[in-house]
């Protein structure tokens, strides 16, 4: 039996550790920059195959450093053998444990919370000159000292411990792989079984593992060859809702991705929807910035009644490492990345569906695209409120300044980007679609009309409302 | 002003030709293999900043060699300097030209038509000891000893001629840079005017340009600091119809292309309604494999008044050179590239429209993977007829024995790939998707029962039928 | 003024770490695998011109394991900064090392020695609450903890620390940047002055500095902007002589080195003398293995009386990774490096001066092939004695089974490698070589007679006794 | 059996053809940039395991355009089926050649005399309609329309043509593939016989062959699986005497190839004779700039009885691609390249031997290193004339305004370069060094007294003299 746990939340590095499990364990790493298609050589791979664990990573930097030496798993040796640990998220009161770390004597290598949490394990309480150290015990203390955000996978020997913070602010789910012979496809050659634990459930498809079930917020699963056991659940304090990151539906995860039983496609056309019924539009068809807005842009045109059309094509080689030999195709932007589907809208009233508007200055260059090639009106309806405060806890999001949602040329929003009007999805009604699918309420009901919220359910809105689930520490 | 002339039909291997214009010109050629973002470093194209006029090439290979010898355009010295030809197609009389070459005495350094056609205008008719040889009557010449296929673009000095074989059997469209102080998003800077020409008339909005028109079959065209000028038209044999490949619309071209008039996409939408009125289901739902399905997909759900639906989404990070370290990553074939978007489809029957099938290979497991998350039925609905016979004119089609349609298997093709039920549409559907537009006959109109084809509409359907154009040598 | 400490031993992976000396300091750091002209990238470089003092590294593995994770400098932050820590040599007690460390609750992501010295330099004594942290005492400390053997750089903020283990075992010299207007070929564009730091005195040369002095057994001695100042020297246990690796001599310094103030090229041609008086031989010709062996040899030409003459060229094209396409190449071997001088040699007896003989698979080839273009006999002469004993003080000497000078073969060495004869220099004759010219004797007196070594000189002369300076533990 | 001819000759790029020998034959070919090690991935070479002839060629341009498609051989398509052609040297009269071929109508794609070689052996006289195509005929035909300079391999099919121009003016040797069981250090796996062909002889060794003979002015050899035949030999006009490169003794050849019956390194040894003859120096020690011009300083040592020391030692990891990150490096110059061996010259007077001096511009900072290192006096001593013509058949030698020779810093040679004096060995003295060897004339006899050169002894010093063997066509 093997047993895996792949964390697959980046593209900027990627990083394996494998374990064989025996006594003392032999510990396989790879590291790369790029995307794991990249930053693995066939050759490379083929050295991992005598583990039966391992935890993986991959990154997409949220400080902007993008090393090496920042590449994840994190694998120190203790007094009683290599850990390695792999993070996602970013500690809200990473700065003090830094420092606390540091007055012990400790130097740091990196700026990586990952090394800082591994160094935080070896060291507090003291290491036992005992054979066996009790990392679950060093895992809750950990947790009571900082208390989000962080999904982790922390293995040791032959056991891997997942681990979800108490508000639950980063996904972490867990997955069964099966027997290829039970599979579709499958002989039975190289066959497996075992466990895998993921930032996104997607994953689990392409390995041929099902979904299981979510990591709990606060939650500390053991992971080894006599399968999964929930060993505890660290609470959160007295009153505290959880805090799963709303963003993850708007725009992170893969449509095809689970969170608290409902699949992010469906969240994101009930967004849609619910758009609709906000901000409807006197308008002839109904489409989408390809290709993450879609869902909701289907919802849109089946609430609205609108026809829904296809008004962009994307021109699949213009990557992002295409060469811009000259300034004049630097000028011509967007128009190089997208094909204007012209008989779907000459003449007509357009509204376009978009995810969400970080900085503005991808949907005017379409705007000016469709006019061009002959709207006649082009509503922007956007499936999301405006971002307006930063992130502390894992995602990229510029810099409260950078936020075209704090610009002047906000007030005025439609004319900035050359819209005919711009509406977008209420933080309220936001809420109301992640929500309302949790307690599965019919889809077409008014569902801000719905009243009591229970405790267990809550998510981070910080970058809406600039409420964060705990007090920020600077 | 600047003229170029681009044609971008592949993505093996990619080369430029650029030329002054001075006398004696200086000529400047790029070449590297893969697609053009791979092919050339910045600092590479930076030597092309001097040419006011180019050829260039991306090759999609139809032999499967794939070497940089054989990466166009070919460049030769003669007697009157240097020219560079790039071409699109397959001369159908290659073998007996290359013997008419070789007995006078010619040696050929690779197996490409480019290269015999080069040879072919600097041997017939012989050489003139004259300043200014007549290269427009050594392409008539060479029209005269080849029908088809061809789309040539031959650059000499300053002065590029693009011409089309005279079946028009591949594409080739004239575009026109437009001054990017006139578009949507220029400032001025760098800007510049000219002619372009490519087989896909989609490239032209990348680059700041606009579609003017096709050149014509047998036509060629001067393009030279003048401007545009039509110099010829070398004519069919009497009663031959014009042979342009009907699967450039079905499948080759991009959706924003425009052919003889016409918008892919709408041509494909139409193939999606003739389809539903040729084929239709008791079900639920229509999909679509994305994404090259997806027009035929909403014009079948149009015309049949079934909701349309998406049931699969793209991994996007599982690309061609994704790593498959095991035997158990390669069984799971399909299933890493696409993820189920379960509860659109969760217990309905499923139309699900592809564009075509040549080996069933992919089809296959979508089914399986469909079947597995919940489908209750996969009905498969193929808006092109079955492919049967070899091309001989530029595409790389599998050979007679590959190609699905010819095994014994195709008597149950729908037991074979896993569907309920599997339909076609017909060859007489196609054409009348494809001709219907041309003429501009209302779309719901029953186009098969359209009765006259005149002799100027005219498809090559020979893959579909084996009727080719012209009578192959061997 | 800028002030560099380069550390130039290696050739497997290479790293640089600058700072730019304000408060608080920025640093940059650089590392790549391989050579320092494959490791880095020009463009990388570039980031460094803000510095103002940096330490480098260049590694050639003592352990095999050649990773970028382990390559140096070494950078940790702790609670007073930064600090980078650059490493020559092996600790003796490592691995004691290691365990007070992680007891302490650190744990080590590397296995290298560097990172240690940079855990126990933040670790103990317990960092202050202070501003400005006692290196100097940190590092007093950490050389009371370990005696041998380390050459150490140690940057922080606008300091750097050079540090000689008491036994001075490693070497390390002084450097002082000449400004180029002073130097024979500069127009003074670009210029600098400041001191920098080796392992190598002869890398000065090549940028453009002069050799000042060596840091001496146990010497602390710092270089700022205030320019270099002694600080302390850490006394060696009553008695003990120093012990400085007699195999730099020998085999791995390049010949215009400087150490203890005579260069190893004279040291070399030295115990060619030496040899041939303990080791004369009846022969034509003396020749070298190009190219380490020819000062050696020049000197048993000087000393014997015999003519000196080249008897092999080297083949500069075949390197380490020339390719090795089949079983027949591989089998040539050495005929493959080197081409035979026949004329130089044919009918002639050669005495062949090699400078060292570890594993004996290098000259048996040898002289098959100069006995095959015609050599009568083949003397080999070696300059230096058998090594019997592996080195754990940071030299990579294959394991005692795997030296030839402990097979079984060895009894009848001339026989094994098919040598007409063999003869070694004595240890005796070695130490006298190398400690005759530290108080200048003059050449030709017989260097064994001399009586009694003051204490304050000493060489390691380990892997030839097997005695080794300090006790190890294990 | 295995035959394979390889001409090693360049280091810009690399190309090989192999065939299999059959009927049809099989070709496989592999070209690449830089040296052969760098330009052939390891399993590129495995496709060739089942050639057993083969052709190969590595490239020093002569040009300066180093580009793959100027990579050699040269295969072409006739009617016979493919030639492969690889060629050392440069056609004297090619822009009247390629005029006549471009004349005839062919296209010539590159600017290489290989190709413009292979066009002429495929169109004259007239391909035949004939099974078998008198390829010697063509090779004959083609001698007699061009003079000098060529070695050519020509492979077809099974057989291999190995040729010389009438004035031998480019060396071409054949070597024999011996037994590996029958050499020094074989077992016998994989083992082979055969004939190989090489621009120098010192290749041979390196790949298990012996030298067996040089391929005469004019002769036309036949390699096959009979073996090797003399099929031809076309005379040079009436009165020429040969003319082989000087400068292949001088300065290009490795020391151990074997030209007309003598060594090159005691060529150049016998050169540092006669410089000490004509040009002889009181001082106090001969050294060498190494590593080419060291059998001359051992010469002019022996001769002038002068000491022999060394005064330079190479930093063997300053190559040529190393990293010139800021003004200051680039100044410094040389002082990377050479390490001052002070002991051996300090308060000396020295005489260093140079092979050449082209531009001046590398001997110059040596001088200055040497006199700033101590030297007292610094006599350059060249073992060649000075370079005052351009060479027309093969060598990349300076336009003529280039050469130091020319330029009117060279009245006061000694004063430009820094040197105390700089004499040149004269071209008598060179011609009579060269020549005498051929006869084996006693090595101390006055090489310049000797009175009458047969006809049949003769070298091209155009580069010296100006006087070329033919007369040139523009």
């Amino acid at each position: 039996m093997a047993f895996y746990s792949l964390a697959i939340w980046g593209q900027e590095s990627a990083g394996i550790v494998t374990s064989n499990g025996s006594t003392p364990p032999t510990y396989t790493t790879l590291k790369g920059m790029g995307l794991v298609s990249t930053a693995f050589k066939p050759e490379d791979l083929l050295k991992l195959k005598y583990g039966n664990l391992g935890i993986g990573h991959t990154r997409y930097s949220t400080t902007g450093i993008s090393e090496l030496q920042n590449c994840q798993p994190f694998v120190v040796d203790t007094l009683h053998g290599k850990i390695a640990v792999a993070h996602n998220g970013e500690l809200v009161n990473a700065a003090a444990l830094r420092k606390k770390v540091m007055r012990h004597g400790v130097g740091l290598s990196t700026s990586s919370d990952s090394e800082l949490i591994t160094q935080l394990l070896a060291l507090t309480p003291p290491m036992e000159e005992v054979d066996t150290p009790d990392w679950v015990a060093r895992i809750k203390n950990l947790m009571t000292e900082t208390p989000t955000s962080y999904s982790l996978l922390v293995m040791h020997k032959d056991v891997i411990y997942a681990v979800r913070d108490p508000y639950g602010n980063r996904p972490l789910s867990i997955g069964r792989l099966v027997p290829i012979s039970k599979l579709h496809s499958g002989t039975g050659e190289g066959d497996t079984e075992g466990w895998v634990v993921s930032s996104e459930s997607c994953s689990f498809q392409s390995i041929g593992a099902r979904y299981h079930r979510e990591v709990q917020p606060g939650e500390i699963v053991q992971i080894s060859k006599h399968g999964i056991k929930s060993l505890s659940v660290v609470p959160r304090p007295e009153g505290d809702p959880p805090a799963f990151c709303i963003f993850e539906y708007v725009y992170f995860a893969r449509p095809d991705s689970i969170f608290e039983g409902q699949m992010v496609y469906t969240v994101r056309q009930r967004c849609g929807r619910q758009l609709a019924i906000e901000a409807p539009t006197d308008a002839d068809v109904v489409s989408t910035v390809p290709e993450s807005a879609t869902p909701a842009a289907l919802g849109y045109a089946q609430e609205s009644g609108l026809p829904y059309v296809e008004v962009l094509c994307k021109n699949r080689y213009v990557g992002r490492t295409f060469i811009q030999p000259n300034t004049r195709l630097r000028q011509l932007g967007v128009a190089k990345k997208f094909g204007a589907l012209t008989d779907n809208f000459a003449g007509k009233r357009v509204v376009l569906i978009d995810d969400s508007i970080v900085r503005g200055n991808t949907i005017s260059p379409i705007i000016k695209l469709l006019k061009e090639a002959g709207a006649t009106e082009v509503h922007i309806r956007v499936a999301s409120p405006p971002i307006r405060f930063p992130c502390y806890m894992g995602i990229n999001i510029p810099t409260k300044e950078e936020l075209i949602a704090n610009k002047p040329e906000f007030e005025d929003i439609a004319g900035y980007i050359g819209a005919t009007s711009v509406r977008y999805l209420s933080v309220e009604g936001l809420v109301a679609a992640v929500q309302g699918g949790i307690e599965s309420c019919g889809e077409k009901e008014q569902i801000s009309s719905r009243t009591k919220m229970s405790k267990r359910i809550g998510h981070c809105t910080a970058c809406l409302t600039g409420k964060y689930p705990v007090e920020l520490e600077w």
